[in-house]
């Protein structure tokens, strides 16, 4: 097999085989094949395309690549969700024990943060004590005994994407809807889930600026999923403002636990906690465990209200070594920022857009965030955002507020905020829906 | 400039500046830019084109990316020719010697042959002791006293084309336009001649399979070389069969030296010289020594038909150190095949076609060309063609020879050539046109 010929075969549009692109991923792997033959193919695939069967296949062999984890000692359907990376996205934080309260099982990889997107693991590391490179086996009892484990992506598993998605950062090849799905779907298949949820993130603040590109990534990566034995659904949500009102590790922890705590059903209305229920119910049907979303939902809300979902995050966190009594004390085990610094409107009105990149810029600016993998960061830093699309508010009246402990990049900081808001006169509709549409096979 | 930005821009259809493709190509040279970035942008331009503009920026910095020759101390205008190359192309043996003859001064570098193309450094390496290797000085010298030369191409010019096919080569970026046309255009600027006039072969044997294809590599060479203050023209020729009789390298030769004998206008009837004719017309008269392409023509056939082209052969020959009686003793000179064996038609009929591909091949594997640059080869071997489209043939009767020395090939080379001729019983008629259209700025 000439690597030179698959190239061409791509370029002329046609489908390469399982075999045809195993030899091109196994073999770049192995550095037997060049990186420079693997930037012209994967330039080809951006104009050409994959079509479903090859970008099922391509996730295969980049699968095979490396280790897989192997959950089956753990009893039942195994569930796991992807968030393609927002602002303020604090989701897995309120699902992942939501689920476990459901009595639904979550063996979770996840990533850190990078640029202005966080990482639910440097989240969960604000937490003191809290340990997120559990062995193996510590990893599969916990799951057993709790129903939920939480653990940082390992190196052994599917090496072919970080050395792909490297060279396609350098290579211009990075907006690639099958290499973007074949990347997502290969981390998530190897870590083992039977069930996986995907809310792919649609806006000015996410990776997929319109709905249009959004539908067809989150249709990839369900047909891949499903293709190689997962039951996969997307939804597709928005990504225009923040998600939650705090932005920030330690900032995000602390709003789940507010978030969490118990109450009444007409009492869930804040986006965060809204897309958490409709991501359980979606997870708890495809799981055989509700009859419909609808069922679902019902079951997610009762969990969440009750106490009981505050209850297994509390659980999972003393399992994982954290000091659990942070979910009834949050102000004196998290850490905090020594600067505080409130933003207000210089005018009264209402706010009209509340854009997502540049609070995320603005978190990260002020420590929050990585520009590079390996960067330290600030688990204390971040923004509060106190008034979203729709809100009116009076001149003088607090936007935002933020947390640093160094201010080297405090005035980009209060820039980026500036320009998030924009304040008019007349009133403003609240934000379309959350959910913008989904994809179920 | 960040070269990741570089590849977007082409990646999205945008036209790259002189700076910026200086910054690529300067970079590669001097292996400051990775190979897989280039391969990715190359592959980026197969699939969006250049601009006009763009393909003469990037023209200018692949010349500048090595040495110039500077042909200034040569009186006059420079003229020059290239061809795309085909099967039994022996114009340059033919044209240089007529242009000299015609008062026009012709400082030429060519290259080896490779595939089932010949290159002219081999043929003209057939004759005993002809040099390709001169000095610079003594190459200008030979033009002023001779009015031609002709020598191999250095490495010291136009390096970043070398590494650039080579990298093309593995990367299935060969067939895109911009870069075949500023490739070769850029070798032909360097090498300094002020009129370049360019044979485009379209057809089975030539690379541009289709006409539209051919125009458009005419077109982009035209437009680089005019804006680059060459004068350039190019013709479109058909390379369906081989142009002359014979091929191979001392075939070639001996071919030539036949064609250049003095005749009467009448017999200028081979392909050969005809097309021969029609670049030398359009040279004399880029070159402002014919008021028009006609003018140029009875110039061009005059010269031949006397004899005086031979006689400038003959100069030329010598000039360069090799045996001048070899124009009139072809047989004694030149390197001659131990085998040849005939190969006769099976049956009656008339020839409809004689791909010039096949019959390329056979000559090469019969020693006549490399598979991979830097293989030897035998300058004696080729293959004779004595039936061309059109003509009729009785069962039995020649079709062609092949000459070789090692017959490793030969079964091979013989069922080429059996591929090549295709004969119905049917009159056919004879071949269209030798020269399929013209692109004059």
């Amino acid at each position: 097999m000439r690597t030179n010929d698959l190239i061409w075969k791509k370029r002329e549009g046609q489908e390469l085989t399982e075999e045809e692109l195993h030899h091109l991923i196994a073999g770049y792997v192995k550095n037997e094949i060049e990186d420079y033959q693997v930037a012209a193919w994967a330039m080809a695939v951006f104009f050409q395309g994959m079509t479903a069967k090859e970008q099922a296949a391509l996730t295969k062999v980049m699968i095979q690549s490396g280790e897989q984890l192997d959950l089956s000692p753990i009893e039942g359907l195994k569930v796991d969700k992807h968030s393609t990376g927002g602002v303020g996205d604090l989701t897995t934080l309120l699902l992942v024990p939501l689920l476990a309260a459901m009595g639904l099982k979550v063996a979770k990889m996840s990533g850190r943060g990078l640029g202005h997107t966080g990482g639910t693991i440097d989240k969960l590391e604000s937490i003191p004590g809290f340990r997120v490179d559990l062995g193996r086996e510590e990893f599969i009892q916990q799951v057993r005994r709790w129903n939920l484990a939480l653990i940082g992506q390992t190196k052994e598993m599917v090496p072919a994407d970080g050395k792909l998605y490297e060279l396609r950062d350098v290579t211009a090849t990075v907006e690639s809807i099958p290499l973007i799905a074949s990347s997502i779907m290969s981390k998530k298949i190897a870590a083992g889930a039977d069930v996986i949820m995907l809310d792919v993130k649609v806006g000015n603040g996410a990776f997929m600026k319109s709905l249009a590109e959004g539908r067809k990534l989150a249709k990839a990566m369900v047909q891949i999923g499903n293709q190689l034995g997962r039951r996969t659904a997307a939804v597709l949500t928005s990504m225009d403002q923040p998600l939650g009102n705090m932005i920030g590790n330690a900032l995000e922890v602390r709003e789940a636990i507010e978030l969490l705590q118990p109450k009444s059903v007409e009492q869930v209305t804040d986006d965060a906690l809204l897309l958490t229920v409709e991501l359980a119910a979606r997870i708890s049907y495809l799981a055989g465990q509700s009859a419909s979303i609808e069922e679902g939902k019902e079951k997610a809300l009762e969990t969440l209200c009750t106490g009981c979902a505050l209850q297994s995050f509390r659980q999972w966190i003393e399992a994982q070594g954290g000091v659990g009594a942070v979910v009834e004390d949050p102000d004196r085990y998290l850490p905090k920022a020594q600067n505080k610094e409130v933003i207000v409107s210089a005018q009264s009105g209402y706010v009209k857009s509340l854009q997502a990149l540049p609070i995320g810029k603005a978190a990260s600016l002020l420590g929050a965030g990585r520009i590079l993998k390996g960067d330290a960061i600030d688990l204390a830093a971040g923004v509060i955002i106190y008034k979203r699309q729709g809100h009116k508010v009076e001149a003088g009246e607090p936007l935002a507020e933020i947390h640093y402990n160094d201010g080297q990049h405090r005035k980009e900081a209060l820039q980026e905020i500036a320009k998030a808001y924009e304040i008019v006169e007349e009133p403003v509709p609240a934000p379309t829906a959350l959910l913008l549409g989904e994809v179920m096979l």
